[in-house]
């Protein structure tokens, strides 16, 4: 079963807003399995001290190496990845989601404060991962969109396993613009192209529109998208000649 | 003040992890505010549907128009932008979250199931924003990062406003490595620079990381960094001629 297990000095910010819909669900059906380790249980001396201030000066107080290699060799790995949720990290993806799903879980360092000493970091390995290019006040929210993203691709987990192949960065794309009832709505229809019935066009308006949206809000994405790359290199090759 | 009000399925999501260190601590001050609003309640008929098939068919749900609409409408925008976490958006950024924290804060809608259907997209302005390359079961967890990352920039929020002027996106480079106690760790030593107590000298090795480590991980901020840019622009040329 896939257990994710959670070093923070908060643990009382789990499972927080994993514990709705269906994650929840899937946890109560034994799916996945959440645990949480007080980092100041490792704390030193009478008032559980797990920061002292940085080396050579600076603002601000930084998590002291050996407080967090205590609580992470209080956790039996179980083959499981060991993260550090910082924003020097690799960015975190769909990629790195469906490879976590595909494991047995996975173990969060939630970091506080300025950050962590350096040395915990290259002496347990932990594989530093950024939510995206911003700052938190700590790895809690970053672990759980992680969890979130991760324990949503396990079986059973989402109601229908078909909704998760199309939707954005499966197919290297953004997801086409969804609609519903009513068939009118405020004055705006649906684009008729979805009432038509015609499996065949309904699959080829999408394809268009998702192409569309990818190369308007993401060329980075789409350049990365296979009949992009093709064109990219034409235009480079026009600008060098 | 700022105030950040979510439109959710889960009310019980929030607080959730923003009820944990300095943003608890900075909302009893009451240096910003949370207001959740249940979308359940504007669901329609006796069981307050608020989803239905995707026109065109396939699988899943969609939230509709109607009923998003109608709980947004409900809401008091006092200036505040209205988002819409979604991975269909412009990327969240350090950027954002400081013209964020310079405004009156946030409305935030959370999609649940397929997504949201795209005419409320249009007719209310929804600004999508993407927490990053990686999909949610919903946007709540999205909606707390972005708060997160908003409210710690607050005047007031972060206990030493210089903490902030170093950590990685400010400068437009990763933050250099930190270093506590204990002076020698596992065998591991703080390095020489940071013990010299020549700020000018701690100063530059700092800057000296951050660039190595930026180069290293992220060839992308690095391309935008400043003297980066300017290297690039002559490899360019070399490689054009």
């Amino acid at each position: 079963m896939f257990k994710a297990t959670i070093i923070t000095l908060y643990p009382d910010a789990f499972p927080g807003s994993l514990d709705v819909s269906i994650l929840a669900r899937a946890r109560k059906q034994g799916l996945w399995d959440l645990e949480t380790i007080d980092l100041r249980e490792f704390g030193i001396g009478k008032h559980r001290k797990v920061d002292d201030t940085p080396a050579g000066g600076g603002a601000g107080l930084v998590l002291r190496a050996d407080v967090a290699a205590a609580a992470i060799d209080a956790v039996a790995p179980q083959g499981r990845p060991l993260l550090y949720p910082s924003p020097r990290g690799k960015p975190f993806s769909q990629a790195r989601a469906r490879s976590l799903a595909s494991g047995a879980g996975m173990v969060v360092l939630c970091g506080r404060f300025e950050g962590l000493d350096e040395r915990v970091i290259e002496a347990r390995g932990l594989e530093e991962v950024s939510l995206g290019d911003f700052v938190l006040a700590g790895g809690e929210i970053a672990a759980q969109a992680m969890i979130e993203a991760s324990v949503r691709l396990l079986p059973g987990v989402a109601g229908n396993a078909a909704s998760i192949n199309d939707e954005s960065f499966e197919t290297g794309l953004l997801e086409y613009p969804l609609y519903t009832a009513p068939r009118v709505w405020e004055g705006r229809d649906i684009p008729p192209e979805l009432l038509s019935g015609n499996h065949g066009a309904i699959k080829e308006w999408r394809l268009g529109q998702s192409k569309t949206l990818t190369r308007a809000r993401r060329p980075d994405l789409w350049a990365a998208y296979p009949s992009g790359t093709e064109r990219r290199a034409s235009e480079t090759d026009d600008e060098c000649n």
